[in-house]
């Protein structure tokens, strides 16, 4: 989580900032207005887009002074906010080649010169509040910079490199046993002393039959003991819309696996490595992570399991552009934190209780909530601050280009 | 719930059987193959297929003398249970003009003459869990004929009627007021000695927060304010993907009513009539659901909230064919049973501890555990003795062929 | 070419409607409403389609005391008659369960009752042309009836027999040879003193160089030796869009070969049945025919081509329904007309000078010359009387339904 | 036609290879990866294939010491030589970010450097008819950049200009009046002395009944009452498959119209203008094309006609980056050539005796005779010297981003 205090601010909103541009930073020009899949945005898009946030949402309403960068930026980088008014249709974002990269760089940095007077200034608490936001918006593009960028990148077909120094795979060899939780009448939900989005809130009670985790997620060496018995070919394993899909899809492995003269290699932002058997296993749909889960027996967790067992452990994060010490990984639920984003059996819906934000803002979460499942713990492409025990990410089960894995669980 | 013994045996599996018949007498030969969309199949098809299952899981593997009726249909009329091989695509079922109704017919005797046979001789405690599933089975076609049979139906352009003397509006009118609900930790499932499908166990302990639901469902006229006030044009009322959804498919109606020269009417099997306000609204999506909730600033019932209330009154049933005393609709929670299918919010998913059945029997409800809300409490369509508190249909957020409704609720 | 005389009126009429209904004789009351695919047309849809052929253009405008027999039909069963008034989609023909088969029955005998009425009594020019128009267009639909129920049947999977004293294969084995032209400056289209199209009008000079035709149709032999020589799998054989075709609908053999234990069969009329190498191919797209002739290192014919080849031959009919002498099939170009329909290398344009019926009538050809290519010859299921030279039928280049094969020709 | 003597070659070579970066120099590097739409390709794509195709057909065949720029670029700009081996998928153009704009302009620069020396050097037959069809093609491309810039600046919401300096409407007004041709035996097709492409051979007789062509292309203007009479509201001017396209496509102008405020604009490469009523209408599909042939009670040439009349006309050329002296388009069937490609009636079929170039070469026109129609004259986005009496561009019936327009005729 993000803390802002007065004498912080604009330290932290530069911060926040410049991540934003260092992730661009190794990409051409021409790999800024790709979109090679509708779920996907070109990385210029996500510049404009986090920058029209603070222009929308905080300086057109609060500064009387401000005077808009460009009346067309509006149409162009809202993203869904329907009570902002009509925009551009997401799957043409890829057809945006004017403004050029260097205008959009203008913009964030005529918007940053705009927030800084602002953030010098006595602020409001609701500001201060919608500044929080932003940032935190901000580092969820930063994510999808991320997963996005990897896909575009990977979608040339000479599979070019973002960065050779990265790597994908952090997690050294380990056994994995299980973690016993005896459940009961929990608490679950942000605390109303954090910062949160509304979807955390409120907190409430749940009850929970005894359950295991897993000590470590699923490895691509567990993975591939699955493909090779023939897990893809069986539809005991699958859920029925699962099997139809990857017979439809030809999806027969995970995004990023490529077979070459039988061994099998994965794409990572760091070129076509050999895949690594220890690494944790990496964009998977849900459908193949609850294959995996019945043929070895086992389910995913409820979300409410993970956050339970969450809520004894201290966040941590394996940020990619800022790894250094992985020690701790190798301690049993070392990888529950920033390693990759777990599917849940639980679909998206709202806690009793819950209350959406009003106005725009408040489209942000409650109107998704149908044919998602939850994801918990947050990935290597997940920013710093970024990760909490409450935090529910939420993707449609098909999806495979964020860094989607498994943890295993069972009931006792 | 059919309760099976020894001395009622050949009694109720006849009744059963004859029941399948009689939904299915009102037809002309040319609407038994009709198959109007993908998710509808053909009277005959039903017809054959519930036949097919005890000849399957019944006849075949326990009666050594038993002769196939036909080696082929097998292939035709397997539904989706890939355990048992390969089958005719579901879009296709239109297709299938021969064997002919008269020949599905013949078949359908056949095997009620060898099932007959059956009965009468001493029976494993397997073969009685079969045949009792056998006929839940049958039931729960039974009630598919009717929705499939309406949608071909009103496929035909000049909108035929079924049955003239059939009313699918049989509750008064009356003014909705609140049940309220403590709450607390309860009891949900179906309880071990009773019968149930797999999905409704285990019985299994939830925690409720305070909640109230309303005291009847909501009206075609209560849903004719929100048309009026413009809901389907405001999106701020819609789940993301149901705002999407409707403008694709442009819906902005429930599925059978249709505007002439300014009035609504109504599809139903007494053909096309003029909108009954008090009539209680059917066939919308959960999307329309949701947004409706939203328009009344209340939400829908979680799965449990509703089965919590629901376990203190008494499973009714108003089985269209076989409709008579409705006074006691008028009773606050009078149409919780037997009327429409309430949508909730929750998305079908296994409960804890929740096991399949093994065998091809088991691909009965877990592989449909993804991407679908749970509806309770039954409908004018469903059978007599095909309701009870613990019964978790489920279908996807934008089906509307079923009988599917709405009923208020609101944490307290 | 239908000829009418007032003294044989009646008995024309009679002739012609009898056998719409012959052909459908063998059907089960399910076939007639069995649509399965959008080019094909319920049995049912045709025989009630061809009866309002004549009460709209006819009895409507002609007979002052003629009662409609229903106002839903003029909906129900206009085809494309945009002048006529709107019509129920063609791709849901297949959902018109009622009428019932037995009212379209009625509906016949309705409008042959008053058909016959007004052919006894005297009639203008106008209505004559009418009524020929009319039979003509009935024995269109006589030959999409054959089609239509062969297509319908084959989506059986059971592969129900039609008739199985029915051949398809009517001619004899029979080593080809070439048929010389000089070509020059001929002449082409109907002669005005007979009944055509408005098509096939008007009669026009061309100039041809030298070409050859051979002397009989592709066999399904020759065709073997295309699919064994990898024909399929070359490129180089294919037009840019064919290949494609192929590739994505995942065509590698004619429509109704399909291959068992290691050898072809072939689904006719009289059920499935071992390929006959001397028979005349059939039911291949336009891409098929032009693949085939480069694989021959020859071409299609271009349609004047084939008509001043044909103008020299009588025409002939071996319509399935009324097969007897085949004798004459040996002989060279023996089977020129009426064995199976010729693709041409000509698209379907006007010819110089066409002017296209006016008012409802003239919807029938001119707006159809686009996208199409031109078929020469007529076929086994082409009825008596609807088979001449100058007849241009047209169909689209992915087209395999008709029985459309291949005369090879070449320039001198 | 380009003319190739020994002495001229580099001369040449350098003037059409510069003329194809002339064309890109305003574009932004982001605008040479936009693919817009399936049939446009990025500018940058186009800037590497028209230099593969001089690497793939001359460099590597005949220079012993060419060394290969990448291994990689055969695969991503061969455009669909399916002899030449796998290549890259034509939608997905628009993914490939890399190589750079810098590279594939260092690609252009090494293909060059390579040329010259082989141009400088002694050269047998077969090279030089190579190299001119190297140069005719990447004149071909020259036209297509032209179109596809055009289309993807108008895909971006903010309809960028790419040359204010340029007109696209550089005809006055001029009152069509009709020429008269008599017809008669005529020779068409290229002579065997020039240069032309296969699908002009061999030049062969063709009879021509007497016909008129309108002394200059349908207007703007003319168009205006096309659109205000009602015609895309009258079926009864359209081709049935035109009819369902513009319902299914909502296609109810031309390509760049929009109307704003009661007013007609048009997209040009200026940007944004209002509707010049007396410029030539361009960017209509053939559907539009014979629906406004049919309002004027007339219709498209026959592409014989079309060029039995140009022979008598001297080719002209206006290409739109070299636009200067226009007096002559004042003269009747002053716009025959360079203004506006000429939808003609036929569609694109083989002249008899036509032989496809052999080898790879050989798959630059035959594969694709089939649905498309010829298009004659050129246009203004035509590179001068590509333009010829016996020229045969050809595109689908729906195509509309290539500038194609109309000529009216008749038949006398």
């Amino acid at each position: 989580v993000i803390t802002l205090k007065p004498n912080n601010l604009v330290e932290k909103f530069q911060e926040i900032r410049s991540q934003t541009e260092d992730i661009c930073r190794p990409l051409e020009i021409e790999d800024h207005t790709l979109q090679c899949m509708d779920d996907v945005s070109p990385p210029k898009w996500h510049l404009a887009h986090v920058s029209w946030f603070f222009e929308e949402f905080i300086l057109k309403p609060y500064v009387e002074s401000y005077r808009e960068f460009s009346a067309e930026f509006g149409f162009l980088f809202n993203s869904y906010y329907n009570a902002v008014g009509v925009r551009h249709p997401r799957p043409k974002r890829g057809h945006i080649s004017r403004p050029t990269l260097k205008t959009v760089l203008d913009y964030r940095h005529y918007i940053d010169n705009n927030m800084k007077d602002l953030l010098v200034s006595a602020q409001s608490t609701e500001i201060m509040r919608r500044i929080q936001i932003g940032l935190h918006h901000e580092q969820q593009h930063q994510e999808l910079l991320c997963t996005d960028i990897k896909y575009n990148l990977f979608c040339n077909p000479t599979y070019p490199t973002y960065n050779s120094e990265l790597s994908e795979n952090i997690c050294g060899p380990s056994v994995p046993t299980w973690c016993n939780y005896e459940g009961g009448l929990v608490d679950i939900g942000a605390k109303s002393d954090t910062f949160a989005y509304d979807n955390e809130f409120p907190r409430h009670q749940k009850f929970l039959a005894p359950y295991a985790l897993e000590s470590r997620m699923v490895t691509n060496g567990d993975y591939l003991q699955f493909i090779d018995a023939g897990g893809y070919q069986h539809s005991e394993f699958w859920l029925s819309e699962g099997w139809d899909f990857i017979q439809t899809n030809k999806q027969f492995a995970p995004l990023y696996w490529l077979k070459k003269d039988g061994a099998w290699f994965e794409y990572t932002l760091a070129g076509l490595q050999p895949i690594d058997l220890s690494g944790r296993l990496a964009h998977i749909s849900y459908f193949e992570a609850d294959a995996y889960a019945a043929f070895r027996k086992c389910r995913l967790p409820y979300e409410a399991e993970w956050e339970h067992a969450a809520q004894a452990v201290l966040p941590k994060s394996f940020f990619i552009l800022d790894q250094n010490n992985n020690e701790e990984l190798k301690q049993p639920l070392g990888d529950l934190y920033g390693v990759g984003w777990q599917w849940t059996i639980d679909s998206y819906l709202p806690y009793p209780g819950y209350r959406a934000e009003s106005g725009a803002l408040g489209e942000y979460n409650g109107k998704f909530m149908c044919n998602q499942q939850v994801l918990r713990g947050g990935s290597l492409f997940t920013p710093k601050n970024h990760i909490r025990f409450s935090y529910r990410n939420f993707f449609p089960t098909n999806t495979r280009w964020q860094r989607t894995g498994i943890r295993l669980a069972k009931s006792l």
